[in-house]
């Protein structure tokens, strides 16, 4: 629903991933955060296949998302979740719940990601180098740790601050790759999180949402034709 | 000079670490932010070696920096650099200034930092395992081409967005660590960057704080004691 071509916010997503990475790419997080507050957006696609050396610009790293709100512009799926929750109330604006927010918010990308990012990169992108399948058991020995960290620290609450908010949308999307390869199975309180999160019908929006973005086939240097 | 025993900030930092991470805690990014700002701030020191449990309800992963102010606790730099930025001026208000800043803060957190601690990890933490060798070639390549990109985005400004901000904070404090590994020798304008940040005085005070916290010697079970 919030999709709308004339929509003062805009988010930049690829028009193709290949089939393991679809679902998983990070415009997700705006696309979930606007969809939960009812804020319509627009979307841009470019070619992740055949980059446009222009994108750069708008992205150091050639990554999506960006955002555009009117005329101001964010990169960094992190960025534009701060500047959707204060727009649309998912970030509280003062206070313990404020600073809680926060708090995970960054812990989503600094503390978590980067052990579950490797943790892909080792099995599925590098899986075939040497180092790889050397590197598994202490990675999955530092990740585990945070993993049962981050259990404890959740507790018998829902979601990770008072309330559902911005941080729960990046922790959960940082969690679903763990959950996928089966690390959340001996930690049923943070499976039972991730599943709370999934279940919100503005995720599955926001999930069609980005798969029906994918052209059927791998596009061949759309830039030139 | 913003230390100060009663002041109603409390920055949480360690009373000793092993030589090769003095100057380099995290609690360092608050210090450095609050003496930007003429902040003040309280030390409360706890124990690496022997971590405190109770600690872990502060902090998921019993990291510093945790930062008070008043009634509001937040964890994770990243946080207390938003919440002090906002409280003292080093992250815009509104507008395109706010945006690019919280761009480049969650850019060094989530799109720098995690290479450049994976170089550490390779470099000393995990030296001497079998895999880190091996994995050197592939990180150096990814981590270069990051700074790469980094380097261009900066072209000939001398902060990340239009005024020095909290994400300079965050990145300089970030590429510190590269720039130690001669990293940013090939990179004359991010080194550069790296010595306009470090040199500001608010960065050297905040740099002896941390280092004069330190205790002379290895404390050994200091909550036994």
């Amino acid at each position: 629903m919030p999709i709308d071509p004339a929509a003062a916010i805009e988010i930049t997503a690829f028009d193709w991933v290949p089939p393991f990475a679809q679902g998983y790419v990070r415009d997700l997080r705006p696309r979930w955060a606007c969809e939960e507050m009812g804020l319509t957006y627009r979307e841009r696609l470019i070619s992740a296949v055949d980059r446009p050396e222009w994108y750069f610009r708008d992205q150091p790293w050639g990554q999506v998302p960006t955002l555009r709100d009117g005329e101001v512009t964010l990169f960094e799926s992190g960025a534009t979740l701060v500047h959707l929750g204060e727009k649309g109330g998912l970030l509280p604006a003062a206070g313990q719940a404020r600073a809680s927010a926060l708090s995970w918010l960054f812990a989503a990308f600094n503390s978590v990601e980067p052990y579950v990012f490797e943790w892909a990169n080792v099995s599925i992108f590098a899986k075939k180098q040497d180092w790889a399948a050397l590197r598994k058991p202490s990675l999955l020995e530092d990740l585990g740790g945070r993993l049962d960290r981050l259990q404890d620290a959740l507790g018998s609450r829902d979601w990770l601050s008072e309330a559902f908010s911005v941080a729960d949308i990046a922790m959960v999307t940082v969690l679903r790759a763990a959950g996928d390869s089966g690390l959340l199975e001996p930690r049923p309180a943070l499976a039972a999180y991730l599943e709370r999160g999934i279940a919100r019908p503005a995720f599955q929006t926001a999930l069609a949402a980005q798969l029906a973005a994918f052209s059927d086939d791998m596009p061949t240097r759309k830039q030139d034709a």
